[in-house]
């Protein structure tokens, strides 16, 4: 708020009374470089935006660009959708939509598929009618599927350059500072958000609430936020537990996740401080309360439960069994509750969890990591995109970058699904090398990868019933029959890209 | 921990069945980015050094880089000499030294400098006998010193570009989770080292103690750490607090804050909810004292203090005076101590604090500020960086960011220091331009820059004594004579860079 003065101006530049290299200037004004000072509502406010619609012209968004979203709020999600009509309205064509993944709730976006609004898309997961529509080859151009890990490294090596991020937050201030864990809508850990905010040309907040400044603990930090505008509702957090993250009651989920709990007990990886991450999918969050009671007999403790937080590992946490948390992504209302109550519950980003171009990770620290399939082969190679029909229906997820980082990377599934083997001799599609898999954990029995003797042996001396995995894939096909194969066309609808942005695979149109 | 599967690899590379785009290429093997993942030691304690010359050479240091340092340990730095001196030992030269600051215990820089270890400097501020070698003519180079809030904006233009961080905490677990509130040396906020920490391209943890896993809250995080070498120490707590910043019983200092509080309380700013900071130096910090009786009376409270906070300041903060502390230095152990305790006592990067390219500062949400000056003259420029010598013995600081940002910057001065007038009609060097000050407060009474009739117009109604600049520039010269004229060498020795990176004034060599 102070007035540019041309007589103090000119005496500055003037009493130099040198000659300054090229790459210097001299002194001009004192805001030169910051005109906002100069006016005193503009200082404090000028970051608020009356509406979203405002806030999309004021960030420059045209044609061709980037958009990006996190996605804490699950099937909750209420962000993308408002965003991306708005974006129709206006006319805007031709994004690439770079959410850091998509659930069935963003079935609308088929629509702006096909009105031209999105031409390209870059995500971890895909379900529902966008999938299907997906696998039907709308788009014109594949889409990428990424792990968490491997979408930080996508955006750093600049691969995805987003120009504007659309942040949905329970509550930020009027510059910028926002956390999930406190207002309304709470969805937790916004560990994704944190990366896009962190590289996003332009950053745009949708917050429910108007937090007086400075509004912490901040998750994101003003200092990378250019707008924030108000709207009614970013999400419902009810619907961030349901479907991949409830807990199961189903019995044959329930043995599959005991069996899993017996093969850490015994792997030689339970020992004191070892650490912990359960995907999601019934059976892997379930593994989780059969490892208590061994905890508690043992008297071992683990250093970290990591990931996806769920109600579970806050149980674990809050007994003193898990001595921290290391939180990327809440699963559930409990996680969140924990979040901004447990000091150590620990909100981590998706660049310190998972990116393997990162300086350090989290998932590198890992002892074992319990995670699902929908299918799995002879090799170990592991699908979680593509259902048995070839349509696209899953997520990579942290997947493979667990799998990476873990010592002990356990798949849980059940040996069939209906009339569908998940264990077969070839998956339609690989989203997580073999190489990187070390056990399998079936209702009717466990396989360990050749390249893990050392495991194999402590299982089998455990008693428990290990098979060759070819063994088990015969087994599965006996139950079922074989089942006829799914055809293609050979156009590509996906990349698969593995973490460290190499494309592990392609994913081709269904034939109609 | 996964071994390379020829097999597998050309499998999932043959499978792919179709031609790439040039810009993608195909999986070849999990852990391609990252081979310590196949070696079960490097995976946890690859980052952990032996010793500080082997950190520095995996850092790949070489003749010409560029090495930086914080100085949240001020007086009290063991850093900054330790790494100097080890590589001083290997041979490296022609370095440019870049530490947020550096004070009178750096004086073994003269030696490296003569030794051609270093061969340029930035910092915001250089006193002891290496402000009087620079003064001298020993660098081959100009120093530049910059403002705190500009060494960021030089850092993220790339014209301070930074090969090797070296950042001092108390301590760091294996992966670099850092903090500055645990341990025994402790300096409490990192707010400069998490700038360097986030830019550098390698970034070296030196640290008193090795943390448990995962070590927080971390204000440096794993994700931006390359090396961890754990030191005797850092630095000396006790020393954070000597000079500058300590409280002062000097009766005119104390007088001269007695009316800086008054100039507050008068001015229109004194309001719930009105912003504070005060910067270093005895009458400075002395005005917030005087403040707490009459925000009491009124029933005011502060939104948020900042800065520098000092354990006045928490003690307002513990009094429910200040609601929030905005921390990007501690300035005493005090202030340590409630970071470490307090929720609402907020560590902040130098890049929230003050860069005037950054998307938001919290000086732009100052009303008040209250800074110090060597020589203020009758444009109401600021020289806080030579004395009246002509001689570098100052720091640059946050001076310029806050009193660009503050609706209200208020200097703090004795009229005369000994024989020596510190209002003058032209200061030797410009720090902070006359544009952005807006009242100065000395023994012999009160000044208002012409630019705020309005806060003239309120400090005169309510009684206080005040009087044109040229009245007090004239009484000073009464006092102590007109010195004689400094004389100057045609060398510049220091460019002073105002916050947005232009150059606002050249320190030229004093001649012998």
């Amino acid at each position: 708020m102070k007035e540019f003065e041309s007589e103090q101006k000119t005496g500055h530049a003037a009493h130099l009374h040198c000659v300054l290299p090229a790459s210097l200037r001299p002194f001009s004004d004192a805001n030169a470089m910051t005109p906002h000072l100069a006016d005193a509502e503009q200082k404090l406010q000028r970051k608020l935006k009356p509406t979203l619609k405002q806030a999309i012209i004021d960030a420059g968004l045209k044609d061709g660009m980037t958009v990006s979203f996190h996605h804490s709020f699950r099937g909750g999600d209420k962000v993308i959708n408002m965003v991306m009509d708005v974006i129709a309205e206006m006319g805007i064509k031709n994004l690439t939509l770079a959410s850091s993944s998509l659930t069935s709730i963003h079935s609308p976006i088929v629509g702006h598929i096909k009105n031209g609004v999105v031409g390209k898309i870059y995500t971890s997961g895909i379900r529902g009618e966008l999938g299907e529509a997906i696998s039907a080859g709308l788009l014109k151009e594949p889409a990428h599927i990424h792990s968490h890990g491997g979408r930080v490294h996508l955006v750093q090596s600049g691969e995805l350059s987003i120009d504007v991020a659309f942040i949905g937050v329970p509550c930020c201030d009027e510059f910028g500072n926002a956390n999930g864990t406190q207002g309304k809508s709470r969805c937790g850990s916004l560990g994704y958000a944190k990366v896009d905010a962190q590289h996003a040309k332009h950053v745009v907040m949708l917050t429910e609430s108007l937090a007086a400044y400075p509004n912490h603990p901040a998750s994101i930090t003003q200092d990378y936020v250019d707008a924030v505008v108000q709207v009614e509702e970013v999400g419902d957090p009810a619907k961030i537990g349901g479907g991949e993250t409830r807990l199961t009651s189903n019995p044959r989920e329930l043995l599959i996740a005991r069996r899993a709990a017996d093969v850490i007990i015994n792997s030689g990886f339970f020992k004191q401080d070892f650490t912990l991450q359960t995907g999601s999918g019934g059976a892997s969050l379930a593994v989780t309360r059969f490892l208590e009671d061994e905890m508690v007999r043992q008297g071992i403790t683990a250093e970290f439960g990591l990931g996806g937080i769920t109600s579970t590992m806050v149980a674990l946490h809050e007994k003193g069994l898990i001595k921290n948390l290391l939180d990327v992504q809440c699963f559930d209302g409990g996680a969140v509750d924990s979040l901004s109550r447990n000091p150590n519950h620990i909100e981590i980003s998706a660049n310190e969890y998972a990116n393997p171009s990162s300086k350090g990770v989290a998932v590198d620290r890992l002892d074992v990591v319990i995670l699902s399939a929908l299918e799995i082969d002879t090799q170990f190679n592991v699908n979680v995109i593509t259902g048995s029909d070839g349509v696209i229906r899953g997520a990579s997820g942290g997947h493979c970058d667990t799998a990476a980082g873990a010592n002990l990377a356990i798949i849980v599934a059940p040996l069939v699904r209906g009339r569908i083997p998940t264990v077969v001799d070839k998956v339609l599609n690989v989203v997580t090398p073999g190489q990187s898999v070390d056990v399998l954990v079936t209702d009717h029995g466990i396989a360990v990868n050749p390249n893990r003797p050392e495991v194999k042996a402590l299982l089998e001396k455990a008693g428990l019933p290990v098979f060759d995995i070819e063994a088990l894939a015969e087994r599965a096909t006996m139950l079922t029959g074989k089942p006829a194969p799914i055809e293609f066309d050979d156009q590509i609808v996906a990349y698969v890209r593995y973490r460290d942005g190499s494309v592990i695979d392609v994913i081709k149109k269904v034939k109609e």
